[in-house]
């Protein structure tokens, strides 16, 4: 049985089962996924499914671990790319730049983060993959903190405590649930403006 | 078929049925729930599940909503309990009695919740049911936050925009997959003591 860190290379085979069983999460959804069902997609048979990923926790944990940093990596690195095009970073830039409840796409893959840590919850391997890979995003955001207090409008101090904890704690499910009487996103942006700052 | 809102009155069978589904969730985890096993729990067809319940997302929808709202309501009733229990309250009050990062208990059931929450993303009569149970819940936090500034000590004043945000918005969920890097109790709590107050 392999790892399933996604830094590891792929045979073949692995590649076809792991491109399959991503179709098939696509198709019917993180809860339902079904070995047959990839297996099928992959023209392998069960028994090599479980050679290479141990069990059907094995393989979700090899799926969804790369669809959870996938989502999680893109939507940083877009962040900071436009970050870093910037000479000067207002709070504004800061703010405007972070997902907010309204937002179709955002919500969309909260959903399936959403999923995907519920899952993780019962699946110990996939849990471990995901407890690392965000000991290894905390990493990246302090230094993604350290490139925007570099290029802060001058006068302005970031509350790092604040932006790490709001950025740990949140889901934005919460506030989808609520609709009309939640929160708007302009009320969410002037909160976080406000707590940014020191 | 019946609705899916506890406050309605459930036939024997309906209640057998209700019964058997929560021993198998609590047995095998939210995300296995086979109809045949609770079928089997309640002494009754599978035939008869689907008269009452439609399928097995309404049957999901049944249970994991009772769950969810016993979950949150009771969270709420203790806390507004010890509330009430104050003559005078203070923002220490407020925020040592909100759950914190490393009690065992409360992220228990947080993990519980984002498993239901997971499962509301494509069962759209448990989202539905939430999202109720989501706005019900907001308008009693209003209502309590109400009592509270009726008995805040003297000069305090509460930012009831902040205190709603960060409830609407936490998941201890992300905060518990860090680990030992996360940030500490005594921090968060810092963090809603400078907050929640103007």
């Amino acid at each position: 049985m392999t790892s399933v860190t996604s830094t590891e290379r792929h045979t073949p085979v692995q590649s076809s089962i792991l491109n399959s069983a991503r179709a098939e999460v696509e198709r019917h959804g993180i809860l339902g996924l079904r070995v047959a069902d990839v297996a099928r997609g992959a023209n392998c048979s069960i028994t090599q499914i479980y050679r290479y990923f141990g069990d059907r926790d094995g393989l979700l944990a090899a799926v969804l671990g790369d669809v959870y940093e996938e989502l999680v990596q893109t939507s940083f690195d877009k962040y900071m790319e436009y970050i870093r095009s910037l000479d000067v970073i207002t709070v504004d830039d800061l703010v405007n730049t972070l997902p907010t409840p309204t937002q179709l796409a955002a919500m969309t893959s909260q959903e399936v983060r959403l999923q995907i840590l519920a899952v993780s919850v019962k699946n110990s391997q996939l849990r471990t993959r995901i407890e690392d890979f965000s000991r290894a995003m905390l990493d990246q955001w302090n230094m993604g903190l350290d490139e925007i207090e570099a290029h802060l409008e001058p006068g302005v101090r970031l509350d790092r405590r604040i932006f790490t904890i709001m950025i740990l704690v949140q889901t934005m499910y919460y506030r989808t649930l609520l609709g009309d009487v939640g929160f708007t996103d302009a009320e969410y942006q002037q909160f976080l403006r406000d707590k940014f700052t020191l």
